[in-house]
Formats: structure tokens, C-alpha cells, sequence
């Protein structure tokens, strides 16, 4: 992780210890960057990997490589470009894009820059339910007519985490936000307040109808939960802990998804989260059974550093780890890779 | 834990050694604090989280929360105000608490103290068996005459624990105890010497009978000794290893629960305690097995910083916790936490 | 362990090396230390404990506790007083005296000094077979005839351990040693170069046939060598890496005990050592299946700074715990420690 | 390890990222390092040691011992001697000399300063198949004719590694190369762009043939693979990761060996790297299967400090230490050892 030192000078505390923090002792977040070196790989030779295929396949779309930017809130405090910064990160790596609901950006001015980039880039929607449905209605309509392509529901977050970064620096939101882009400024709590924690699979169902887009729930741990995922007609699953954010102590990503490929694997797209920040990461969760991965804080960084360009020289390094990953593995296509090229070894 | 140099000016370094010490090289006392972070949190999702109950049952009697006030020794070493601090730190948050035999305070005075600020609130009273049984006898009496519930027997203190942080700094107990009230000063080798090394079982028995309440027995790591003590008519029982404060490098208080739970669970109340500090790790021991657990040390330390007031802090920040453990578990109810919940994988 | 800049100013960084070092990289050496924190101990509540009977049964002969002084070589590198001063604090402690055949004292000193002290204290004589059996011989000679009961053969020495501390500090005997009182002081290689790497069971029970005492081997790690030892006729097996000093990266006295008990457990007697420092380390290894335990730089750390008392207020304190656990455990008799009062938990 | 400084003084920042870093984070390089230390040896005793004999067969010939030089690139970035240093050394001390490809030193010129030292003493030529398969044709051809009696091929190279250090340092290679001798100088990009990517087991079987050496295939970490090589008519194999260099969180090389010696053990040579500085390290690779042993940096640090003798002294050493081994662990034959000798017990 980089220097919170720099970033510091460069954010601010507040938005660095909001960026940056986790949970409770931050005991998971810790674990989710130390989980992957549990996962050791063991490479295949004399394979031709003279060409590389990284894609992978969401929602029945091919794509080019699977990492994916993750939503993340209020990035206009990170760097004052914002949304549009990871956004045309992603759109000029082929980097399929999810916007957060607390997007300090509008969503039709984030489709907008992307499109401007790359024509045809895709990009979905992340969507927490709020007590008032009509505002979580507003942006599903926003970005189904901004040509969104599918609804990531966050269910991981009932009530706010326990974040005692943000308590200690007093973090507020100082930038207007698109889901209240003309009221007044919202607090944190205000904001976090919105949540509704009495949301079930039935209200998903619901959400789900009126959307008209595929669904994909994020913040799965468990496979019952899972499966009930699948029941409900999700189209995909992101197993996530939703960056050690929420509740500490929590299992990590790719120590959840192990269980969970093994219960709804092949019937749902499964994509992971939560300390990627090396091709080979990516390359043990698609050998244990994800479609892709998304990568939230180290992206992040990237952006607080160099704006757009920033955030897209860190997408290039992950790519360019990866492809190189592929081929010390023997396994010149991501598709390719099966839980034989990881082991259970504890390396680090 | 709190910054002990800090607490060495307001209490000096013989009561923060008595009172954050454990015996011989603190393995135990380590170990008790790590323990909770290698079980790791399975949370669900979509379960209507709008409504938490805390509550749990204890003998028969419902209550608001799980945590419950740990009985400790000489409590006027930490601040002026002694037992009434944590007592009506207790009674204002409605836990259930528990005096010590070893109390600066007198059994009818705290009780008073608690009744003043919440009428009903309930306590028990904790009971070593002394060589000389008049004395343990008049506390007994004393106890249920001020309306104490239950007693709890501590039966893992025959002898005094290993402690070295008392030799090297000479504690002495300077303020008048209960159980001596008009008496000479004892040294705690004195104290300490009350202690009766040939309780059996068959004490235990009779003690009971005597109290005219139920009784509760604290300082059990075994499944075995769980099942004797069921069968020789315990309403509940206490798995603790003191805190850390007799053997070196016995289990922690959680990894004994589990066996324990296997063994007795259902037929008796189940607390555990050692090393809580976080809402998480009460969701923990109940999703284990228990119905409720003991906080010690960091409530002391609340207490030394702010008498009544500071005690009742931590007690509410781990209820907050709690309630936002319960809501972020997807389990809105604390009694229908069960091992689901919780899994083996280490975190931290 | 005790603070090493201090005892180097004591004595010298040559002797410290000698006496503080081990095999190769030590880790080994730090192993011995940690592995008894591996096994948890599980306390048993509400037995009479009013009494406490250390005591256990090493060649047939009952001995009030199961403490033994290891054998070290040239302890007046340590202190003037050398075996002498450990001796004595043997005698003075009751604890069975095991003395070097690289002791810097002879043996009938040794057994005049004990018998001074206490009369009827009983010891052993270890013995290297050297190349030149001249030498062994006398020693078995000195030894029987001054009264030692047994012959401990230290069979993990058939050439120099692997010490780079003596390498770097040039460390040299500047004492006579008793195998060769009047002639030139030899040099650490001369010393090593008598072991007799060629020797065989064969060998030993030739020796154990001429020596007229029970034999009892030092230094096995292996259930096979275990059995082999039992059919050979030995009376005891010391389970021992030889404190970590001959070979690096070898298993712990404590992990290699378990199997051998298994093995040979009851058919002969079992003494294990190695990073011994608490009695309840002593406790676990009862428990595991030991009879007794030796002591080595433990109480060679009291010696260099007490001489004799230094000595004798360590082999107090590790029996003041050692009854302290006993009490704790609910186990009043070291001789009914068994595998119940110690689980696989690994604690620290 | 070597104190990096130091050494950084003596050849530059460059060249040590080069020869001291690993890919990625490094975790592979570090677990390199203490995978040895995960098993435990288990001593035999009372076995006559008195001649040792640390001798092992390969490809058929007797060789003194088990240590081998592993070939490493670019030796006079280390020190101005280059590969005559390191290949004087193994002659020297009879160890079989494995020259890589990338030398900097010719391999006839390293034929001949070895044959002058010690007439008859073997070596072994490591080849990388480079997409110019004329440019690997012509040093195959080089090391026939000068008497190297194998080829090394590598086959975890199909792309250079994930090296950080020398991005930071922009490390180039300065001193001509044996397979570009006269042309100008190479990049490090450009050298390893030479490598082949689409080298599969076809080639490997067309070099074989065309070499008419034995072939022995470097850089095998999974038993699948291992069992390949032997249908492909290996005569070898090296169980590698080539010292941490090429993927990060692979699998260390002695993990990886004990599934591979179960699969194809007794059928081919095995030998082992990755990590290797002690004798007993050595000791424990042939326990578990290895037939030899690679030495890459540890020697390397021998020859930038003191050239020939330098890495002569490391050699001997490691030499020492294993001859040291064997007596203590009462195996006085190398091939001797087997699993027995070692044990699944965490030590360090
Ligand atoms: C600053 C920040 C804000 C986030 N905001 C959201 C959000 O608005 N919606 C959401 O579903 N997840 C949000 N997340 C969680 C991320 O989508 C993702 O699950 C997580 O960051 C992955 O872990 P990583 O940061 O270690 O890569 C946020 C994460 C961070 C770090
Ligand atoms: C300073 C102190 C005094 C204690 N005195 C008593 C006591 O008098 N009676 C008793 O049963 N337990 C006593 N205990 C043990 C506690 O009841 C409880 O088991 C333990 O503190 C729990 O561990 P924790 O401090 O890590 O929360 C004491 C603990 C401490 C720290
Ligand atoms: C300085 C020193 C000298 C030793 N000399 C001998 C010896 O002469 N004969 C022998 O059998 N063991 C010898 N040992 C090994 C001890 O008997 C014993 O096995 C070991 O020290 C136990 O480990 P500890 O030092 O961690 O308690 C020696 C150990 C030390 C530390
Ligand atoms: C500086 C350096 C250069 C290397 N060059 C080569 C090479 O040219 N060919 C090859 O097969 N392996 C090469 N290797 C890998 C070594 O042969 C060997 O597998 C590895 O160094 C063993 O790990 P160790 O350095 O920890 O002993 C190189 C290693 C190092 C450190």
C-alpha cells in the first residue's frame, strides 16, 4: 500500500482516513491484503504462452481482462477530477467500470467521459437501497438511460460500519453528491443514515423488476447466501467485505469464495474483492473460481496521485502482472485457469 | 488496551501493575486478548436488521444485553469512587453486575447505590470460599440481604496466582475491604492466604444449599468440571481463566467455551469472559455457545479514567458495537446467534 | 532468559557464548523456548489441593520432586565456585544432581561438597565414551566409588556441535578439567576431538555392563531409538537436542517427548529437557508423559550471578511453580499429571 | 543472508538488485529462505559416524557430494573474475559446475580454468532456448566441444520475471556475453526478449536429440509436469523457482519437491533449489528425495567478496556443515537419508 504519509499531505487526513480505514481494529482489513500470499502458485511449463487472452466473460459479454474498477464514494476527495478520473482510467484500459450511488459525479457525465474515450465502454451501476426508494428509483433511472448495463445492489450495508478513523478526524462530505445533487450538504451520518437497514431478498426482487437490467449482489460472504442469490435470479455475485469497511473480523474475499464457487460456481458470474493489488492476485481468483476481481483502494491511490492518469497507470501495472502471471504459469488464457495452479501453502 | 504509561500517573504502578498484570510471563494474559481474532465473522445478508434485540436470558430472567460487569478486586486502587463507579455504570446501562467478594465498597452500600439510579436493576455477588467460612458465610448474608440474585462461586483461586508484577512493585491493598471492614489493613499475602486450597465439590454443595440462591460457578476451562458442575446443581457456569491472573499459558476463555458448549450447552447458563473488548467478540461467544459475557480489565480502565462516567463509556461503545455487530451479521436477534456465524479461519 | 550484557561483563563474552549459544543459525536454540508455550494447560477445579506432593520416582528411588540440574561442562567459566556451587544448591534443594564428565571439579569433590550439605543427596555422573576408553573408564570409576548412582551416557555427541559463537569469540578452557587434572589445559578441539564417533549400542552395553549402575541415555529425539534404548537395558532415556547446541533445526524435547511416551512410555523411565525456564513447563512435561526434567542454563544464568545461592534461589523459584501449577491445575501429586492437563492449543 | 550494504559497496546498487532481488513483493524470495526451517530433523544416535561419505550418483556418476553450483548470469557484475571465480571454486572443492548460458565468461574458457585446477572435474551447461534457436544451437555446440556433460535446459523463463529492484535501479548488463560475444552491447531488455515463449515439450525433445547430452529440465514445481519431463526422456530434473526470481508466491522448492519425489522418484535425477545456505539444508533435501542441490546467491555472495577463494569458503562451509549433519543425525551415508530423519514440525 502507499505511503499514507504522502497521501496525506496530498487529501487531507479526513479523506485519507475515510479512503484508507477500515472497521474496528481494522483486523480484516489488515487480513484481506495478507490473505492472498495464504494462496501459492504452482506454475505449469513448456506451455506456448507466446499469445495471452486475459478475458473473461460477464454477463455474457466478452471482455477483455477481468479487473474492475470498484464503486467507491466521493472521489472528488480524492483528486478534485473525481468519478471522471477512474472512469476514463477504465474506459481507456477496457476496464469495465462500476459507479458508486455516492458518486460525487453525476452518472450521465461519468457515461458521457467514457464514451468520449472509448465508444462502446460499458459500465455498471452500484445501488444501495435507501429508506426512500424514490431516490435509490432516481439513479436506477439515471443510469439505465445513461446506458448502464447492470444494477450492482450492495447488501452488505444495512447500517454504517464501525469506523473509528472517521469518528477521530471528523471526515464530512464536502462535495455535493448525485444522489442530492441541489439539497444542502449531507453529513456522513446523514448520508449514511439513508441506508435501509430493513432491506430483504424480497425488496432485491422488486429492485430487480423495476431496474430492467441484470442484477449482480455485492457482499456475499456465505454460500447460503449465495445460493439464495442465485434463487432470486441475480445475474452475478461480488464476495466482498466490502474492503474490511463494515465489520471487523469478518472473513476475507478470497477465503470466502472458496466455499462460495463451490455451492453456485458456474451457475452465476462470481467476481471477488478486497486487497488486490498484484496480477497474481487476480490470477488466484480466477483459478479459485472467480470471473473477475475488483480493485477498490490501490486504484484509488492512483487517482489521489495523478488523476485519470494515475488511476490508469495502476490498471496497466495490474494488466501488465497479470499477462506476465499467465504466462509463468503456463496458462495463456485467464479462462483457462483451474484450482490446480493454486495450492494451499501459506507463503510470506 | 489503554496506554498503560498514561494509567501509571493516574493510579501508580502498584494497582497498574495488580490490576493489569497476569501471571508468570502473561502468555495467558496475551493470548486471552488474540484469542477472539481467530474466529473469524460469516456474515448474512438481507435479513431485516431495522429491529436489534441484545437481549439474552440469565437464570431464568430476562435481560437487555449480554455484558455483564466482571467481579474485581479492590476497585478503589483504580479510582476514588471504587465499586459505586462501575456499580452505577452498570445500573444506568442495565448490565448485570457482579461484585466481588474482594470489594472496597460493602455489598448493601453498592446495592443502594445501583437501586438509586435504576429501581430493579439486578446483581450478583461473588464469592471466594475462605479457610474461614464465618467470613465467606457473612458475606453470603449480607449479600442476599441486600438483594444480590445469585452467587458466584469462583473456583479456580486454591492458591494465589503467579503474579510477578506485584513482587516487583510490593502492592498492598491500603483500603478497607468488606470483608474486613473495621479490621487491621491485610497485606494481600494475607488476603490471598484466606483462600481455602481443600475446596471440593462437596463445599460446593453445601455453600449452595445455604445461600438460599442460585449459584453460578466461575473459573472453569474444562468440559469435564462443565459437566460435574451441572450435575452438582450450578444454574450457570463461568468459563474463565481469571483473566490471565492464575496459570500461565492455560487456554483462553473462547477456545474453552467451544468443548464446553458441546458438552453442557442448553442445560445451564453459559458466560464466558477474558480479554473482551469489542462488540464483535460478545457476538462471538454467544454465536459459540454462551448467553452472556464478562468484561474486566476494560472497563477498569474506563473507570480510572472517568470514575462512573467513564465506566459507563465502555459499556455503552461495546453495546454499540454489539448492536452494530447484530445488524451487520444479518442476525437481528443476539439470542439466535449459533456457530453459523462464526468461523475457524485465523484472522489478524 | 537473562539479560546477556550483564552476564557478559560477569563473565566474559567467550564463556557467554560457550554457555548461551547453540547450533548453527539458534533456532533450535529458540525453539526450545517457545515450544512449550505450544501446549496449553487445562486447569481442573475444586480438588483438594491443601497438599502438594511434587514428588516422583526416577530409578526406582522416590525423590520429592522431579527437577534434575542438568549437566553442564566447565561451570567455573561460570563462577569460581563452579559445580561446586551447583551442587550444593542441588543438595540444598533436594534436586537430583547430574554432574558433567567435562565438569571443571572432580567428582569426589563434588559428592563430599553434596554429602556436607545433605547427607544421603543422591546424583548421577554423565558420561562421554571417548575415543580413549582409559579416560571414560576412570571417571565411571571416580564416579562409582564417590557414591553416584547412575551413568547418564550422552549419546548426541559423536562429534562437535556446529557453534559459530565459539568460532567468533575464539573461546577456550582456562580450567582444569577433571578428566585430565594434571596435564596441559587442552583446547576446546582437543576437548571435542575425544568423543568417539564410532561408538554403537554395542558399545553401550558394554559400558552399562562394566559401569555396576543403571545406565540411563541422554540425547534421544527418535520413538525408534527409544525402543532400542528400552531393549539395550537402559533404565531412563533423557529426551534432549542437547539444549540446541549440537544440531540446528532439529525438533524440541517437548514435541519429541509425545511420541516417545507413546512408544516406551511406563517400560522405562523418561526425563526431557531443553529451554526449561517455569515450573509450569515442568508440569507439561509430566503431564506429557516425562518422569522428570532437567535445568540447564537456567539455573547456569543464577550460578553466574550468585554462585551457589544464585543457583539454589532458581531451583527454588521453578519449584515454588511447579507447586504453584500443581495447585492450579487441581492436581496436588506431580504423579498423577497426565495428557488431560494439556491440550494441543498452541498459546503466546 | 550477506549484509546488503556491504555489498552494495562493493558492486553497485544495480548489480546487487540484480543478484539479491526477487519478483514482485519478494515473498517468495523470503519464503525461499525459511521454507527449509518448516521441517524439523529427527536425529538417529549410537550409529558409528566415524566416515562419512556425502557422495550421490548423477546422471550415473559417482560425485564426492551433493552440492552444486546453480548457474547464474552475468557472474562479472559480481566480482572481475566473472564465472572463472565460481567454477575454480567448484573444482576446487569437486562440485559439479552448472554454467549458464548467460555468462559473461565463454564456456571453453570456463572448461579450461576448471580443467587446470582439477583435471576430470565435470560440469554441466544450463540453456535457455532463445527464439534465435541458432543463437542456443551454437552455445550447446561451445559447451560439447569443451566437455560439459549435460544440458540445463530452463523452462520457467518463457518471460522475464516481475523484478522491481532492477526497474528502480535501471540495472544493465555491462560486460560482454558468451552468446553475443563480439556484437554490441545487449540491454536486459533485449536479452530477455531473446527468450522463447512458445517453447513446449516438442522442443524440448528436438534439443534433446540434437545435443547428444543427457537433458536435464530446470524450473519444475508440480509432479504433473515432473512426470511429463520423465516421459519426455529427462535424464533430470530440477525443482526450482528459480530463486524467487520469475513469479511471485509461488511454492518454495522443497515444498514442492515432496509431492514430486512421490511421483517420479527413482525414476529420474532430482535435485532442488531455492534458499539453500546451510549443510543441513542440504541434508534435509535429500531426506526428502533430492538426489543434489543447488547453490545460486549464497555462493554468489562468496564471490563478490573474495572471488575464487571467496566462493571456495562458502562452498567448504556448506561442505562442512552437511558432513557435520550427517554425523549428528547418525546417518554417516548421504544416500542414506530418507524421510525418517525428518519431520513435519514447525521450527524457527
Ligand atoms: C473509500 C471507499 C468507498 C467505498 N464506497 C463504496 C460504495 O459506495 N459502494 C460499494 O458498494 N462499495 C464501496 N466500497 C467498497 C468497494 O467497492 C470494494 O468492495 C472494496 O474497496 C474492495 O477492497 P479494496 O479497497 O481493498 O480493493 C468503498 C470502498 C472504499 C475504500
Ligand atoms: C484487577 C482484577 C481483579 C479481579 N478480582 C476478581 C475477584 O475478586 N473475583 C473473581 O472471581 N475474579 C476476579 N477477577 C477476574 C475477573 O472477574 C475476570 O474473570 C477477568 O478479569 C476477565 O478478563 P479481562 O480482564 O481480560 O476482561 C479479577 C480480575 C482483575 C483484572
Ligand atoms: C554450557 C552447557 C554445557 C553442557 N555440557 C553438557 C555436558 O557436558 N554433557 C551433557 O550431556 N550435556 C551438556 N549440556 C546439555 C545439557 O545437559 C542439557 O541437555 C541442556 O542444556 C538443556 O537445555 P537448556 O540449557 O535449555 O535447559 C550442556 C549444556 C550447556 C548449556
Ligand atoms: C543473479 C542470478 C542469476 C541467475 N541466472 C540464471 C540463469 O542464467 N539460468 C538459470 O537457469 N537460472 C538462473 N538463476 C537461478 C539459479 O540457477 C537458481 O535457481 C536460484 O538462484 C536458486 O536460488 P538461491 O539463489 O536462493 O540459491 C539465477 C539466479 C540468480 C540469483
Amino acid at each position: 500500500m502507499s505511503d499514507p504519509l504522502d497521501l496525506e499531505a496530498l487529501i487531507g487526513p479526513g479523506a485519507l482516513g475515510y479512503f484508507a480505514g477500515g472497521a474496528g481494529s481494522e483486523i480484516t482489513l489488515r487480513d484481506n491484503l495478507a490473505s492472498w500470499s495464504r494462496y501459492a502458485l504452482h506454475p505449469r511449463v513448456l506451455v506456448d504462452v507466446s499469445e495471452r487472452d486475459l478475458g473473461t466473460t460477464l454477463l455474457g459479454r466478452y471482455r477483455p481482462h477481468p479487473v474492475v474498477v470498484a464503486p467507491m464514494a466521493y472521489q472528488k476527495h480524492a483528486h478534485e477530477v473525481g468519478e471522471l478520473g477512474t472512469a476514463e482510467a477504465a474506459a481507456r484500459t477496457e476496464s469495465l467500470y462500476v459507479l458508486s450511488s455516492q458518486t460525487t459525479t453525476s452518472p450521465p457525465d461519468v457515461a458521457r467521459a467514457m464514451e468520449a474515450v472509448a465508444p462502446g465502454s460499458d459500465r455498471w451501476f452500484q445501488l444501495y437501497v435507501f429508506r426512500d426508494r424514490a431516490v435509490s428509483h432516481d439513479l436506477v433511472v439515471q443510469a439505465r438511460e445513461s446506458g448502464y448495463e447492470a444494477l450492482v445492489i450492495t447488501v452488505d450495508f444495512p447500517v454504517a460500519g464501525w469506523r473509528e478513523r472517521d469518528r477521530r478526524t471528523g471526515f464530512t462530505v464536502e462535495h455535493p453528491v448525485a444522489l442530492n445533487p441541489s439539497g444542502p450538504p449531507l453529513t456522513t451520518e446523514q448520508l449514511f443514515a439513508m441506508h435501509d437497514p430493513s432491506l430483504t431478498w424480497d425488496d432485491i426482487g422488486e429492485f430487480a423488476d423495476a431496474a430492467g437490467m441484470p442484477v449482480v449482489l455485492k457482499g456475499i460472504l456465505r454460500p447460503d447466501d449465495a445460493e439464495r442469490a442465485v434463487d432470486s435470479g441475480a445475474a452475478g455475485i461480488i464476495v466482498s467485505n466490502h474492503g474490511g469497511r463494515q465489520l471487523d473480523t469478518t472473513l476475507s474475499g478470497i477465503d470466502a469464495l472458496v466455499p462460495i464457487a463451490q455451492a453456485v460456481g458456474g451457475s452465476v458470474d462470481l467476481l471477488v474483492d478486497g486487497g488486490v493489488t498484484r496480477g497474481w492476485d487476480v490470477a488466484k481468483a480466477l483459478a479459485l473460481g472467480a470471473d473477475a476481481v475488483l480493485i477498490g483502494r490501490h486504484l484509488l491511490w492512483g487517482l489521489a496521485r495523478g488523476g485519470a492518469q494515475g488511476a490508469e497507470d495502476v490498471l496497466r501495472q495490474v494488466l501488465a502482472e497479470l499477462d506476465s502471471t499467465l504466462a509463468l504459469l503456463g496458462c495463456p488464457a485467464a479462462a483457462d485457469l483451474d484450482a490446480s495452479y493454486v495450492g494451499p501453502r501459506a507463503v510470506g
